[in-house]
C-alpha cells in the first residue's frame, strides 16, 4: 500500500483553518453540562451522555435516525476522503445509482431478499397515487446496480470493472438504536466490482481490506481484527463474507468494514456475462465491500473518556484550539501573538483561535475539552515574555511549554504522538481483552463477565455456532487470519470434536 | 471572491491519471453507435442519442430515476468539490440529516406542503408491518431540521449558524422525466442558514449566488441569469427566491441553482427563537440555497455537438488522451515515447495514454471523441523523428503540432482556451436568443417560435404573468438583476399599464 495518507490526515484539507466557524459552539446554553457517568462502571449510560453532551451528533424526531453535526460529518468526510483516494489509486470508479429498488429487482435473489426483506422501508404511495409497484428504499444497491451491469458488460474488454458509490441506506430494524453504533439510516460506501476470472476476484479481497485497516487505523485510530465471517453470519446472497472486527469498552464487538465474494451466484441471478477471448460466452464474478458511518460511534466509544470526546487529530476539524489568557491591561498584546501563533500554525494544521470575549478561558478549556479536540494552546503575558506558549494535549493531559517560534512543528508532532498513542492505546484494550480458551465453561465465563473477544477451536458446524450463541449469547464475529494456525491439534469448544477453525466469539452490536 | 478555483479544475483532484481505470470503456460493444439526429435542427433526438450513445449515464428500472457512471459523477463530483470549497471558505458547515420526514412534520408548514405534497413519495411500511405514521422520503429538508435547529439555537452566541449537507432527493414528478434536466431523484447541496438579523441574512444572498455563478463558469464552462423569481414561482414556503436561469438549444430555459430568503416564516412554525444580546426571545432569519445534478443536462445540452458529448475540461475525468499511432515495426519506439509524453503531461492535467492493442487509432479517435475528451494527442513515428506530438481540440477539431517537450504546457493552455471559448459560445448562444420586446405579439411569436428568453416590461401582477402562461406557454423564469434599470418608462407586456419590473418570459423545462 505505497500511498501516504498524511496529506488527508494533517494538511488542510479543502478547510481554510482561519474561516473555521465556531458560532454554533453551544456557548450559549445555559444547560451545558459536563459527563457524570463513568465509562468505565457505566459504559451504556456513559455514551448515552457522550452523544447527548457533547457537539457531535443528536437524535432526530425519526425514531432511529440521527442528525450528523459538523464535527460528526467532518470526521465523516475524512474517511471518506482517505478511502476514495485510495480506491482512486487502485483503479476503483465512483457512480452513484438510485435509492429506490422495485419488488421484483429486490426479489430476484432469493438469499438476498431473504436477508433484508424484515428491514426494508416500502414505498407505497406518490403524492395521493397508490404505485402499481412497491418500491424498497436501498438496503443496500446489488439488485438495482446488476440489472444495469448486465447490459454494460458484453465482452472480457469490459472487465474488470470496479465501481463504487457513496450513499445512504436504510435497514428498518426493530433492535434498539444506538447513535451511530446501530442506526436505521446510516451513510457508507457500496463497491460493487465484476471480473472475468476466480483470481482476480480472490486478489481485490487483500487489497480492499487493506485499504481500509489503513484508513481506520490512520484516519481514526482504530484497530481491529480481521477475519473470515462463518456461514451463518455472512452477507445474504454472498459466497464468503470478510470483516474487520472491533471491541468497544463494554466488552461487546462492533462488526466493522466487510468484504463480499458473491463468486456467480448475483451474475447468474442478473445475467451478467461476457464474452471471453476465446468468443465463448461466461458468468462473471463479483465482490461488494463497505465502511460506515458505524465507525465513528466506534471511535467515540474507544477513545472518548470521562471528561468527553477524545477526537483522533485526523478526524478532528479543530486539531488545536488556541486560547489566550489575558486582561484588560494586556489584551492587546495576548491577541497580537496569538494571532501571529495562529498564522504560523495554520500553515500544517487545522487551528482556530478562540477569541470569544464572553467567556473565560477556563469555560473555554472545558468546552474544547468535552467537544475532544487533540492540542489546547495556552498563550498569556508571561508565556510571551518568555516567546514561550503552553502545549496540552487532550489524550493524556500532559503540557509542555514550547517556544512560540516551533509551536507549529511541535503541534504537528504531538499530533502524530496522539494518533499513535491512542491507536496504541485502543490496541492494548484490543489484546487485553481477547483470551483464548480450550474450555466451554471458561468462554460461557469470559462472555458472561466482561466480554471481549473470546478465541477458541470451531468444528465449523452451523450446530455448535447456534449452541453457544442460544445458551451463552455469543456469535462468531469472524475466524482471525491470524489465529488460524492456532486451530491445529484443537478441539471444537462446543462438541470436541476436532477443530477446524479458531473462531472469535463475542457478543455483538 | 478571492478563491481561485484552478487547483480544482486542472490539477489532479484526488485522481492518479496514470491509473485512470478505462477497462469499461464499452469497447466490447458490437452495437456501438454514432448519433444520428442532428442537434440543430432536432434537438430531443438528438438529446435521447446522446444519452443513449455515450458512457455518461443510463435510464435504470426506476421510472424517471437514472444511473450516474463514472463520466458523470466524476463531473458532479468536480462541481460538488468546487462548490464546497467556496462554501467552507465562507464559514459554511457540512452536516447530515435523516432522508425521512414524518408527515406531520412536513405538515407544519402551510405552503410548504402544499408545494411539495402532491410529488412527495410515501413509507408505509416496513419490513411486513404498517408504520403508525407515514414517513414521507425528503423532496427538501428545511423541515426535519428545523425541528433541530430549534432545539440547537438559544442565544445570538449561536448565530450566524450556516449549515449545508449533499445528499439526494426525491420529488415524484409526472411531467415527462428527461434524463439529467428532469428526473425524480437528484443529488444537490441544500444548504440552510440561520442569521439574528435581516441584515445579515440578505448580505448572505450575493456571496451564495456569486459562489454558484463562479462555479458554474469555471468547472461547467456554463453562463446564466441571474435574478428575481416572480412570488407565483418561488419556493414552497419562502419570502422571495432568485435563480440563475439557463437557456438550452430547444430555445427552453432551465432553471439553475437558487437562493431562497424565508425571512422568519419557517422559524416562527418551528420556534427557532434566540435571546439577543438584550434578554429579548426572538426569531430567527434564514435562507436554503441549492445546486443540483440537473446543470449536468444542462452541460451536455450546452456544449454537446452533432458528434457527441462536449465535456468542459474541468468536469472531465480524462482532460487528454494519448493516442499512439504505430506498426508492428515501430511500436516498441512509439509506445515508449507516448510514455513518456504521458508522464510529462501527469503532473498538471488528467491524462490517459490508450494502449490498447485490438483496436485502431481511428477506433479509438471515434470513441473519445464521442466521450467529449477535451484534447486528443497523436503521436507516431513522423511526429517522434521531429520531436512533435500533434494536439486536436474536441470542441472545434483544430490541430496543431507541437513539441513533445513542450506538450504538457501547451495541453494545459488548450485546456483553459476550451473553457474559455466553450464559455463564450454558450454566453454568445444565450445573448442571441434574448430578446427584448415591447409588443405581446411579439412576444407570442418568439416564444411559439425559437424560444430563448424574451425580456418584457411587467406591472408585477399575477394576473398578467398567467395569461401569458395560458395564453402562450411561457412563464417567467426570473427578473434579471442586470436588465432591471431597463423598466423605466416601459409597459406590462400584458395588460399596458406602468411595468414595475424587466422579466424573463420562456418556456422552460
Amino acid at each position: 500500500m505505497a500511498p501516504d495518507l498524511k496529506g488527508v490526515r494533517y494538511k488542510k484539507v479543502s478547510l481554510q483553518s482561519k474561516d473555521v466557524h465556531m458560532a454554533n459552539d453551544k456557548a450559549g446554553r445555559e444547560e451545558k453540562k459536563g459527563l457524570s457517568a463513568k465509562k468505565e462502571s457505566s459504559f451504556s449510560d456513559w455514551y448515552t451522555q457522550l452523544v447527548e453532551r457533547t457537539d457531535f451528533v443528536d437524535y432526530t424526531s425519526v425514531s432511529g435516525c440521527i442528525a450528523f453535526k459538523p464535527n460528526a460529518y467532518f470526521a465523516w468526510e475524512q474517511v471518506q476522503k482517505a478511502t476514495d483516494l485510495l480506491f482512486k489509486q487502485a483503479g476503483i470508479q465512483n457512480v452513484y445509482f438510485p435509492m429506490l429498488i422495485p419488488e421484483h429487482l429486490l426479489n430476484k435473489e432469493k438469499e438476498h431478499v431473504k436477508g433484508f426483506s424484515p428491514e426494508v422501508a416500502w414505498v407505497t404511495h406518490t403524492g395521493s397515487s397508490k404505485l402499481e409497484e412497491r418500491l424498497a428504499i436501498r438496503p443496500t444497491s446489488e439488485t438495482v446496480m446488476y440489472e444495469r451491469f448486465a447490459k454494460w458488460i458484453r465482452s472480457w474488454r469490459d472487465l474488470p470493472m470496479r465501481y463504487n458509490q457513496w450513499n445512504s441506506v436504510l435497514r428498518w430494524e426493530f433492535k434498539h438504536p444506538t447513535p451511530l453504533l446501530r442506526t436505521r439510516e446510516f451513510l457508507w460506501n457500496e463497491g460493487h466490482t465484476v471480473f472475468a476470472t476466480r483470481e482476480e476476484e480472490e486478489a481485490e479481497r487483500d487489497q480492499v481490506l487493506g485499504i481500509y485497516k489503513k484508513v481506520l487505523e490512520e484516519v481514526l485510530a482504530l484497530p481491529g481484527v480481521m477475519g473470515k465471517k462463518t456461514d451463518s453470519e455472512k452477507f445474504a446472497g454472498a459466497e464468503a463474507s470478510y470483516s474487520i472486527e472491533h471491541l468497544i469498552p463494554d466488552g461487546w464487538a462492533v462488526q466493522g468494514p466487510d468484504f463480499h465474494v458473491d463468486g456467480q451466484k448475483f451474475s447468474k441471478v442478473f445475467d451478467i456475462m461476457f464474452i471471453d477471448k476465446e468468443g465463448k460466452k461466461e458468468y462473471a464474478y463479483q465482490n461488494t465491500f463497505a465502511v460506515s458511518t458505524r465507525e465513528l460511534g466506534v471511535m467515540l466509544a474507544v477513545h472518548g473518556d470521562d471528561k468527553g470526546l477524545v477526537l483522533p487529530p485526523a478526524a478532528a476539524r479543530v486539531q488545536a484550539v488556541i486560547v489566550p489568557i489575558y486582561n484588560d491591561g494586556n489584551k492587546e498584546l495576548v491577541i497580537k501573538h496569538a494571532k501571529e501563533l495562529e498564522a504560523r500554525l495554520a500553515k500544517t494544521v487545522r487551528v482556530y483561535l478562540d477569541s470569544r470575549e464572553t467567556y473565560s478561558p477556563g469555560w473555554k478549556f472545558n468546552e474544547w475539552e468535552m467537544n475532544g479536540t487533540p492540542v489546547r494552546i495556552e498563550i498569556g503575558e508571561r508565556d510571551i515574555k518568555e516567546g514561550k506558549a503552553v502545549l496540552v494535549r487532550r489524550d493524556t493531559g500532559a503540557k509542555e511549554s514550547v517556544e512560540a517560534v516551533h509551536a507549529g512543528e511541535r503541534t504537528e508532532g504531538l499530533l502524530e504522538d496522539i494518533r499513535r498513542s491512542l491507536y496504541a492505546k485502543a490496541k492494548k484494550m484490543l489484546e487485553d481483552n481477547t483470551h483464548n480458551v480450550d474450555s466451554y465453561d471458561e468462554l460461557k465465563k469470559l462472555i458472561k463477565g466482561k466480554g471481549g473477544f473470546v478465541q477458541a477451536g470451531w468444528c465449523g458446524s452451523e450446530e455448535c455456532e447456534s449452541k453457544v450463541k442460544e445458551e451463552i449469547g455469543a456469535k462468531i464475529t469472524n475466524m482471525p487470519f491470524d489465529a488460524q494456525h492456532l486451530a491445529k491439534g484443537r478441539k471444537c469448544i462446543a462438541c470436541g470434536s476436532a477443530a477446524k477453525y479458531i473462531a472469535n466469539f463475542a457478543r455483538s452490536y
